[in-house]
């Protein structure tokens, strides 16, 4: 089979590679249907995720059919259904798994894509594809290609984001960053918890506009000074500061600005992807009462969000920004590689049956 | 000054009555604006409300204007201010005020309209006012009408309903009642907590089609008879049963009602005011993991919800169907009385300056 | 093998039965070592529990070794390994255990010795093993004839009892019963969460002098009736109530006194077994912001319990009142059937090694 | 009267002031009989507390007699009384004191002997009394001595440490410091919440065998360094990490400590007074799902507090290590200046009778 493979290089490699087979009870084989990057395939090409070495095949969303079921996969699963993969394997019965917390699964957690191989393929083994698979129904209205965001992106803006932010209603909400996951987390805060302002800080005018058409009450370009901003968005607040900062950006300014935006007795919900330490300023917090949460997606929320997305509570569709086909992996990753200046929130990779040899040009 | 009087007979009384003053450094007289009737005064006429003896003025709802000041009270208050008048009397400093529950307060709880004089009249005498009256902002765009559903009825809906019922993103809603407090809770349940699926149970057809329109998922009557509505909500939820039943009715079909809609781990927020003990089904919960809360409103939501009716996540503008002057309190009484007749949600009475000799008829 | 077999007499039958084999791949077969007898267990003789047929093997306790293994079991068992048998059979995957609620699992719950074969047998074939058995540590110092009592009786207590009460340091909490769940109840609530007053209400006089021994400020018996009981126990707390009752006990008068010893505000986390439906008194409690929670065990907190026994922070050897082998299941049933007169709280029953001939009588 | 002043020197001045008068009807005059000494306001004579200014009266513990009530005192205070103070000033009434952290209250806060005159005196004039004072219990078996560490530290080690911990049974919790309230923390944790262990690191041997005496099931000194401290304690979790740590210091190295002890889904509840901004290793932690939070004490949990000592389930005795006289501030100083010198944890000050004359010498 195709897949696409992390040499060390910092480009993609596709290459050909034998299908996966099942290795324990509880694997099951899915044949992909569409694949997406996620930002931190590109950190894998950077060299940045030393788990993930060379040779491995990358990628952790997607969406295919039941290929192969291991005798012992939990649920009711069946060949043939498609399902949702879970960016996060669970196996279950760990410490962790019992708390909640699959991420830090002690024979899981993110794997797939980093310590084994991933679905930027024809074929993928999920272990443990009892907790890791999600039914799509089979009545759904739901687009197998919009259903992919369901993998990482959605549940981490709502767990990362929504859920560790403890969003009251009436609360006031500033999210950092505008992309797949700032923007959904906007969405979500506005549509399930009832907040009386959000406040959006961006960087690049399109995607400020795109907060302010999805309903920011105000939005802000971080280009304009982490202290502009600040003083301007607390100005809305009577000086107060805000009761919920989420984070989606994950550097040195973003946290920064968080520290400066988040009021005495808020939360900052932290969901950037971090590669250094940053200074927190216990000098001034220290008396304020605010919590700070980290999380890598745990997505125990799945289910939950599938409902939500039936029932139109949430619309993720708004995310798939570039459809390509598998032929062309190289244009999907310039597309979202480059996304401010393709305008990329998700890209979705549809596979190509083998015997296809049209080749297909993203469009959106 | 006029007051609507508790005479002991079933009928109001208006009566001519001295205008309160100040007997401890915490109180205030509020010059009422605008008042309205709520059911547990028709209770009081009923006789029902033991701890309301003949001669009390009546009403515990209304907006008004700061008349004076006792040298103790708490907060920035100002002659000539426009205050909404809370309906719990809270002295802030109590066992259960400071557990966050005015409603049980030692110096306090409902006693407005029942133990002391009340809003029905043209003035008031607010005890421990710094707690129990919240200033109006001047800017405000809310209507001074409208705001006398802050005193109670929206409070209710939301202490008593929404947050006892601990709604989660993607839950099942069954509603139960459609007055004003069940019609404000399917709002307030759709508007702030992003449920899947709201369910609504009503009487008479014309509040269905109101709760329908308000954007009940679905919506039943009470007089199909209990098990035909419990057997056709459950098919909605696979049988599972509801995650969260809020029963705003308060009677022993409601409550049965309510514990056939419940389902395994869920809540039921009961709010009715009963008068009677009820059959509560053990031997069917006991193994069912449900939560069942009472509560009295503590109207400790009352500064978040006017932040929230300011930015627009609740509108209660819906519940005033009716507007009287206190010259035909007789009319509002009449109207809300016999509120399924008039289609009358809340029944606002707007105080007449007494120079105004002339008489107005209420309307919608 | 023997098995203890529910005849549809109200007393039990030793039977011959052929030992269970696997059915499904997440299945084990559990060689029981040590197992005992649950109050549920004379509801099915009584003929109370209608899921059960006659044929039955009951029994949903035990400690054992695992005989096999199915090749989908999760988690890290070995053939041999010491194991404790959950009262609940959980899938891991399904609706209500992914809520953290198997007590309520589609494929599962309570179903062992009810449903299917259970554990009063020399082996037990227990479904989705992974999630249902819980490995003991090799250089555990927990006694295995103790460990039993970790099956159902101690998570019972915990999860139904102190979680459902959500005990606060310093709260006021009552325990209405004095049986193993009880005094249980009794020992976890002083010892786990600081509680300022504990009241156990009993029956006979022997139990309230073991709850007064096991640190209980206050005891009162039931049988000086309901109302001196309430009377007597709400002096101690200004007349308030509690904050906390923990009713264990599961009949019309357990639940009228868990209402009269209730305070504002307070909860009631009600545990017993009941057979019928009860008064709620609505009329006194829907304006005294109480909270009633139901719940059958779910066993999810049993790696947190065995964790507490092992640092001694709890010590449930007290359960433990009578053991007897597996050749005298009679004198077991007999003892703990007649408890009161036997000073019964849990009777073990070792089961013996097929050659060995010998009877042993029960003694503690 | 005598009053400790701060004069802008690294010494306290003993100078003579007018006795405070009534200034609001909300005010009330306490006559104190007992003080102590904070670790704030040895930074205050350092300069580092901006707010306070030269001139100013210092202290913010205390239990006096009320010696005087404006008209307007919320509560059922009376002349004569004998009270605690709060080190935290509430005006019951603000944003902040309606959202139960009167720490942020916007007429209050910490403002007692920092921006008003504080409790080192003979008299202290106490601004919104009926929320910064409470009753001492005439039957009270608390010595008045140890109730004033009911004024700041025992809620300090209560609220920021142990609440904010979120310690659950069977928790792994692991303290930072031995001071006053790194050792009030452990006391508390094991008392009131059954952890499974707990691990103490302190500096000096003393107080390291302090904890140990109190229950500690480890102790560690961070002369050893912090990489082999969190080394040696991880080994005590498996590698896990701790669920709860509590920082009770508040520098650079404790708070790295904190970082290396938290385990994955753990919380550090850090409630140092810290002097500057530390490094927060957001590229470990980003993907632990970790809570950080911080707080300045709200004193909302002292009628809790009191309670619980009442009953022995707290029992801060063994806080006063040294009693002096107010003859004699400067020893006392001294003393707690340089605590490991004297072994001194809290430092009482009994406030002598104008007309005794008579010198006391501090002993432990």
């Amino acid at each position: 089979m195709k897949a696409v493979v992390y040499t060390g290089a910092t480009k993609i490699s596709i290459e050909e590679r034998p299908k996966p087979a099942i290795l324990k009870p509880t694997d099951a084989i899915v044949k992909l249907l569409h694949t997406t990057i996620c930002g931190t395939d590109l950190h894998i090409l950077q060299g940045h995720v030393t788990t993930c070495t060379p040779g491995r095949i990358i990628g952790h969303e997607g969406v295919g059919l039941i290929d192969e079921l291991g005798p012992g996969v939990a649920g009711n699963f069946t060949v043939g259904q498609t399902v949702l993969i879970s960016c996060i394997t669970s196996c279950g019965t760990c410490h962790y798994c019992r708390k909640a917390i699959p991420s830090q699964c002690e024979d899981g957690g993110w794997i797939l894509g980093n310590k084994i191989d991933g679905t930027q393929a024809e074929y993928v083994r999920i272990p443990h594809a009892g907790f890791s698979l999600h039914a799509l129904p089979a009545e759904t209205t739901l687009d197998p290609q919009v259903a992919v965001t369901l993998s990482d992106t959605v549940p981490t803006a709502y767990e990362c984001g929504i859920l560790n932010g403890r969003i009251r209603p009436g609360a006031s909400v500033a999210i950092i960053g505008t992309g797949p996951i700032g923007l959904m987390s906007l969405q979500m805060a506005r549509g399930l918890f009832g907040p009386a302002m959000t406040v959006v800080v961006g960087r690049g005018q399109p995607r400020i506009e795109t907060a302010k058409a999805m309903g920011a009450d105000h939005a802000f370009s971080v280009l304009d000074g982490v202290d502009a901003v600040v003083s301007r968005a607390l100005a809305l607040t009577k000086g107060r500061g805000f009761d919920v900062v989420i984070e989606a950006v994950g550097n040195a300014e973003s946290f920064e600005l968080s520290q400066g935006l988040v009021g005495a007795g808020g939360t900052i919900a932290s969901l950037g992807v971090f590669g250094e330490s940053c200074a927190l300023h216990l000098e001034d917090l220290w008396h304020r009462n605010i919590c700070l949460r980290t999380r890598l997606v745990d997505a125990v929320s799945t289910p939950d969000l599938l409902r939500m997305v039936e029932s139109g509570g949430i619309d993720p569709r708004f995310l798939v920004s570039h459809r390509f086909t598998s032929d062309n992996f190289h244009g999907a990753y310039e597309a979202f590689g480059n996304s401010s200046k393709h305008g990329a929130l998700k890209v979705v990779v549809t596979m190509q049956e083998r015997s296809t040899n049209g080749s297909t040009n993203g469009s959106q």
